[in-house]
């Protein structure tokens, strides 16, 4: 494996040594990286801004062929992806080989849509010499690609989240060349994905700086690129610390530029008394969204909102129940599973929070395990302080008990922005309750119904996104074809030559995508 | 005339008095307005925030009648509108009848946007149950508002951009309570404007809080608005230090929120050999776009760039001739003309600057008076030192002359973000000199072929934003349809009742709009 700093198709050896933590072990692993400089991120992002003059051009088939090859790469690194992955993660195998098809579909579907073409939302608006009082001209809009990308990998997806992830893929599918500071937590999985971006970029002739990838296990690197001129976008999945540290630099440059960072969501489910009634066990078995892969990810479903009843205690039993018998499980890092301990170990030190239940589980011949817990909170005292609504990242739950309905809506009212929002409720609860079931849109980009959040799908309609705190701005997704859209700005061309405007543009409609032509949507 | 702060649906007296300048005489008008309050500032955002509950959800038809309502009531002030702005800015008469059309179109516009429907961005992908590994989830997304919109009405457009304006138009078709603040230099314009919103907005049942207008001559509304935690999104037109002070308020909030700020540009206009040779005369009446209305647009331009050369010394020479002619124009307040005469007179007296021209026609009857000026600078001088890329808001322009091509290019690269970049070139030039017209959709969001910046259309193929400074995001329009955007984010919604969806996204597509479904376009 290649660990050196990858700046455009060169291999740079950095500076101060680390290693990454088998967090199943708590040993350091054998391959040694080293932290890129300020120079090298100068460097990186020098090249992403030479590749961008050619690269904002290239034909949409290069760029399909482009992604296509990095999805074939990261296939081709075969079983010592996953056994890297593994081993820096402490994700089970099941669960990254998932992963990786994730990866590379992704990869495809944005290579297919690039095929297809109309993501540049084309808009015509033909000249009109003779409208009165004045001429309208020629005016024609698509989206073009932003500038160079900087790409933060993410702890938690070490390969759809990360070197080669969603985020790089809608960048690069954008025309915006990627340069990506690796995860520290996994070094391993990053250099050998990003070798095989490498190569799929040196085969289908791309300029290099089209991709750089620099490692550091401190912020300087990660601080340099966000500050450099020639960066125009920023995203990053992480905590809410993390994420908004980086848009306060990205403010702060002479020239402010945007950050979608996805931050903390607690993901609330709302539990419905007839639901709970008539559905007992079934709800019981959130316990797996709660707890599965340690409740490490970004839609695990931290709250959940009940009110008072019979039901609810025997749904609380069932929950119990389930908890118990889930087993502990590795979390990502030492660093994540001491902070999950802290944070959850804070929720119950509080005289108003009650343990529902632990896991029995332990698995003892592992380190860093995070241990299922679910917990319990009065409405009033949730809603008394602002602390228990803050993410307890890893497999915790807490369950709001409110004394009637009206205090339910009082603390659905309460919460911050959600990345989702969930209902379990018998259809005739959602018109009931339909003062809560209007607010759920209000609360979060996706909304759930009689399903847990976990498990979010990539495709056209996904929303991955929501209010802050859940994002750093609600527009965007960084999930799903939409996800390109941060990467894109619209320009329009007006008068132009037709054979000198881009041939989305272009009269005749050569590529055959779907326009808005003077306001009627054809292809 | 109603001239208090208008707070929901309800007129209430605010504290200081201030009145407006008639900038021709110099003379403040009769009319006194007071101050709104802090507490005014927060009356109104939580009225914004109550309608909320309910405007965003409401039908489509009501907001469009909404919206065409208020044109109906803008045209039904009849020339008490019109003399009222011209006696506030200055502007002749033709021109505000003009920008009257625009307002009233774009809210007709809007209307018959919203009644078509497909701007919400509907996307369907319908669940496979049967699909391996995992089975897909119905799940269908659309834009919906993204809550209360504080709107700064702008000096220079004191219809169209300003009470009921681009910016309030698009938030209230999106679903968006507006609280506006008044620009202070036309209270009364817009008190009238506000009551022609009030009355639009009562007689379609509308909540109280849908719109408020608040006026101050300081800045202790704006900042109160901007911080109101029920402020979900701001829009501004104006100065770049206004803007960038709106952005930095909002990103310093407990809940960060975004601001779409258009702020300066230069609007350069390249000025290639052959078009300067075959069409001296033409190209000289870029005087027009120079000096119109005191130059007191977004998109004038105050940077014109050429090679030297014989044909050059020629369009100087007209150019000359026809800045020498024109009249000098009342400027839109005392505030803008000093600063105008400041800024316009930093850059002559620097050695570096040439004068070109300077209008020979002063208006002397009227104060406040803008003269046309025209300059020069050579590249070399251009490109060592910053200032000189600093806009002049009035009637002025500087002719940047360089020595080759290649200096040209350099100076094209060395520009900051802008609004529009235009080219006056022969079709073969444009392939001679492609580096630099590639290089015009990097730079700005408009790019125009021999035709002037000026004149922005209002449809659906205008961008009228840019890179920075030219907006505080490039990603968005605060012109035509694309302008809805900034008030909107996305909600998916996953395993929902079909029958208590939005109708954007039912079965069998009730209102007939397009949708992306299961990936095909189709309605």
């Amino acid at each position: 494996m290649e660990t050196q700093n990858l700046i455009g198709y060169s291999y740079v050896k950095g500076g101060k040594a680390f290693k990454a933590v088998n967090p199943a072990t708590g040993e350091y692993l054998d391959a040694e990286f080293n932290a890129a400089s300020v120079e090298d991120a100068g460097k990186a992002m020098r090249l992403a801004a030479e590749a961008f003059e050619t690269y904002s051009l290239t034909n949409r088939s290069i760029k399909a062929a482009f992604l296509r090859s990095i999805a074939d790469e990261i296939n081709n690194l075969g079983d010592a992806l996953i056994e890297c992955a593994m081993a820096e993660s402490g994700l089970p195998e099941a669960r990254l080989q998932g992963e990786r098809g994730r990866t590379t579909g992704q990869l495809n579907m944005y290579a297919n849509m690039l095929e297809e073409g109309s993501w540049v939302e084309a808009v015509i608006d033909t000249a009109i010499p003779d409208r009165k009082p004045l001429p309208r001209a020629d005016i024609r809009k698509m989206m073009v690609p932003i500038g160079p990308a900087v790409v933060f990998g993410a702890s938690n997806f070490p390969m759809a989240f990360s070197v080669a992830g969603g985020d790089t893929c809608a960048a690069l599918a954008a025309g915006c060349p990627v340069v990506v500071k690796a995860h520290p937590a996994h070094p391993g999985t990053s250099a050998l994905v990003g070798s095989a971006v490498k190569k799929a970029a040196k085969a289908n002739g791309l300029p290099e700086g089209v991709f750089s990838l620099l490692f550091d296990d401190g912020y300087t690197v990660g601080e340099a690129l966000v500050k450099h001129p020639e960066t125009k976008i920023v995203t990053f999945t992480g905590s809410l610390k993390g994420g908004m540290a980086l848009v306060k630099m990205a403010r702060e440059r002479p020239e402010p530029i945007p950050v979608f960072a996805e931050m903390g969501s607690t993901n609330p489910i709302i539990l419905l008394p007839q639901a709970l009634e008539k559905r007992t066990e079934e709800l019981a078995k959130l316990a797996v969204a709660i707890t599965n892969n340690a409740g490490q990810f970004c839609t695990q479903p931290g709250l959940l909102l009940a009110v008072q009843s019979e039901a609810l205690e025997k749904f609380k039993e069932a929950l119990a129940n389930e908890i118990k018998e889930i087993s502990s499980n590795t979390m990502l890092t030492p660093g994540i599973y001491s902070s999950f301990n802290k944070l959850s170990g804070n929720m119950l030190s509080d005289e108003a929070v009650t343990l529902i239940a632990q896991s029995n589980k332990l698995d003892t011949g592992k380190q860093n395990q995070g241990v299922p817990v679910v917990t319990q909170i009065s409405a009033s005292a949730f809603l008394a302080d602002e602390k228990f609504k803050e993410e307890v990242f890893g497999p915790f739950s807490m369950l709001v008990v409110a004394e009637d309905t009206a205090q339910l809506e009082q603390v659905v009212n309460s919460l911050h922005g959600q990345l989702t929002a969930s209902i379990m409720a018998e259809k005739e609860e959602l018109t009931w309750y339909k003062n809560i079931t209007d607010k759920l849109a209000k609360l979060a980009g996706r909304v759930i119904l009689n399903g847990p959040p976990t498990g979010v799908e990539v495709g056209n309609a996904i929303q991955h996104g929501g209010p802050y705190p859940s994002t750093s701005d609600s527009r965007f997704t960084s999930v799903g074809t939409g996800a390109i859209k941060r990467f894109v700005r619209p320009v329009c061309w007006q008068n132009w030559e037709n054979d000198l405007l881009p041939d989305e543009l272009k009269d005749g409609n050569p590529l055959n995508i779907w326009r808005l032509y003077n306001n009627e949507w054809t292809r």
